[in-house]
């Protein structure tokens, strides 16, 4: 008998997980944690079932489980009813970093803990950031296009081409996946970088971004926090999306906003899908308002077939960075948070409940963070 | 009756010119030089007739050019034969950087001027290298393949993602632009930055780039010079080339040098074509012995539809970053280049001569710059 159960929703590896074993994070591969669960009196169900509620396979385990291990690539989403069917769950954990797929008000009024493992995957996305900033103002997908179908046009490809270089960047959000964009982004010498946040980054932070543009620049005033989030868009070239998905942030870029967003500039969300109105990102990409958008954040997920994101694109034809969700699930990444995944449940297992702080984002009833951008104190 | 002909060779911009106004460095726009080139009493002739030798109208034009200027993205190749047959050539003015497209020795013989416009697109090529690694080791295009063909295989996309972070990079040449590469690669904290060349980085430049690892990186020794390009491609993730194309370079990277390189890793090519032998590249990527290859250059352009980087890719199906020859030839090196040629022209109407240092590959019968591989002092 064992003491309890742990669910795992995890996307399917197929044979790639049969070709790579390094692919942690599927199905098939299970976060390596199988035997390490079971040694502990646990039972592991897996399964990739978790649509549509409440008919899933997700659903019927949930009934008795005491902890459901999810990822925000494949994320099922554990609803208020989903968890007010859970009566044995006592700790969601996302093996990576985003816990907006969990109703934590919800999961407050049942005391359980949410935690993720923050950290393991801040690099893995802030990389996906510069790439899709690289890929739609240098404009390679129609280039890429041309090398593969044969064709030697180069004026159609430099046509809206632009180097990064003073280029006037922002970040909304620098935490910290959007300090390490800032970071990565003082060499390519920008004309100005912004921050919008509802905190103030630290001196030591600005001085070490101001320190390497100085080097490198030979500019010390390469940062600046911004306090309205309008004029910062009205004046960037590009913008980035760094926050977590939560009550203000979600849909804040809408028509409204984007359309203070400075015509033939690019926005790029490896945030969270939700964040955007999709039918008005498409359209300001279609019609040319927005010279691009990329990312690999949709909602739902997996995004349907027809999500206009798919197929949008600019009048001239490019503008389209999209990927699945793929920016925090790389190798590196899949390995840093299967060995987050099991330091968690070992607290857990132990009974010890000793977590790294930073990795808690809801326990005993109340929020253990301000990312999330509320408090909810009983 | 004109002074003296102007032989102008540029790549067609057709619909796109009109569309782009600052698509200067197409045919139709002429590099906004026309009025100039007039008003100093020469003749301009613009053309994208180049091939085959010697049956296009730039045979025709250049029997009687002063000037030829032509740009590296779509060559024309100013060879021996060329050169002979152009008894009134005094200069060959690259619109752009990289005259390997000139036949320099025969140049020399001549005496005819060759030169370039040197820094207008070192950023541009530079930025062109840091988004080919990151499109290639995050395996950008299968993710995006997925994206806009309606499909969602994380496993599939992650599977051959990696993060660029605690990997190592190095650069064959770290000139003007391999100097760029590394200045930008320091903020992704590589495990170690090589480079080979043949002359060392000043010491302030190696101090520069350390100075900025150890603040963002809490290390001070990122940067190595290696002596052997075998033992330097044996242990890197990552090799990115940014020499010239001479004598010694051509062809270096050849099956003999590939089966060095670490199994699994990436090359970029940035520099020219000619400096990988096609069908070694190519089949290194086939069989999964290079993860992924990329870059803009090949050789001859515009490349044959035929070329075997148009279809190559590793057994996953990525592993192709390839472009057409566009990375320095963003609007914004358009911008430069154009007004480079300029300064050049008029250097040479005003018979003065007085053309910046740089700028200058051969004069009077002799290379001024060892970056070409050789000096051949008569």
């Amino acid at each position: 008998m064992a003491k309890g159960k742990v669910l795992l929703v995890l996307y399917e590896g197929g044979d790639h997980a049969k070709q790579v074993p390094e692919l942690f994070g599927c199905l098939e591969n299970e976060l390596g944690i199988r035997k390490f669960v079971e040694d502990n009196g646990y039972e592991l169900v897996s399964t990739s079932d978790k649509d549509p509620e409440p008919n899933s396979k997700v659903d019927k385990e949930l009934a008795d489980a005491e902890i459901v291990i999810t990822t925000p690539f494949f994320p099922a989403y554990i609803t208020k009813t989903r968890i007010e069917k859970a009566p044995k769950l006592k700790i969601a954990i996302t093996a990576g970093v985003g816990s907006d797929h969990i109703d934590l008000n919800a999961a407050n009024e049942k005391k359980i803990t949410v935690a993720e493992v923050t950290g393991s995957n801040v690099v893995s996305v802030a990389e996906h950031v510069l790439m899709t900033i690289l890929v739609l103002i240098r404009n390679f997908v129609p280039a890429h296009e041309q090398a593969i179908s044969g064709k030697w046009d180069i004026a159609g490809a430099a046509k809206q081409e632009f180097d990064l270089e003073d280029k006037v960047i922002s970040t909304v959000g620098a935490g910290r996946i959007g300090f390490r964009v800032l970071e990565r982004l003082i060499a390519f010498n920008p004309k100005k970088l912004y921050y919008y946040d509802y905190q103030e980054l630290p001196a030591s932070a600005i001085k070490q971004l101001n320190d390497v543009s100085k080097i490198l620049n030979g500019r010390d005033d390469i940062i600046e926090r911004v306090e309205s989030l309008e004029e910062m868009v009205s004046k960037s070239d590009v913008v980035t999306i760094n926050c977590p998905l939560h009550e203000k942030s979600k849909g804040l870029f809408n028509k409204a906003l984007i359309s203070k967003m400075k015509k033939g500039s690019y926005l790029v969300n490896t945030a969270r899908g939700a964040i955007c109105i999709e039918d008005d990102v498409a359209e300001a990409v279609n019609s040319g308002h927005l010279a691009g958008y990329g990312g690999d954040v949709w909602f739902p997920q997996p995004a349907p077939g027809t999500h206009p994101w798919r197929s949008m694109k600019n009048p001239y034809g490019g503008g389209n960075a999209m990927t699945p969700h793929v920016s925090g699930t790389s190798l590196d990444a899949q390995a840093r948070y299967a060995a987050g995944v099991k330091d968690i449940l070992k607290e857990y297992f132990d009974g010890t409940h000793n977590y790294r702080p930073q990795d808690i984002i809801v326990i005993d009833g109340d929020y253990s963070t301000k990312a999330y951008g509320q408090r909810t104190k009983k």
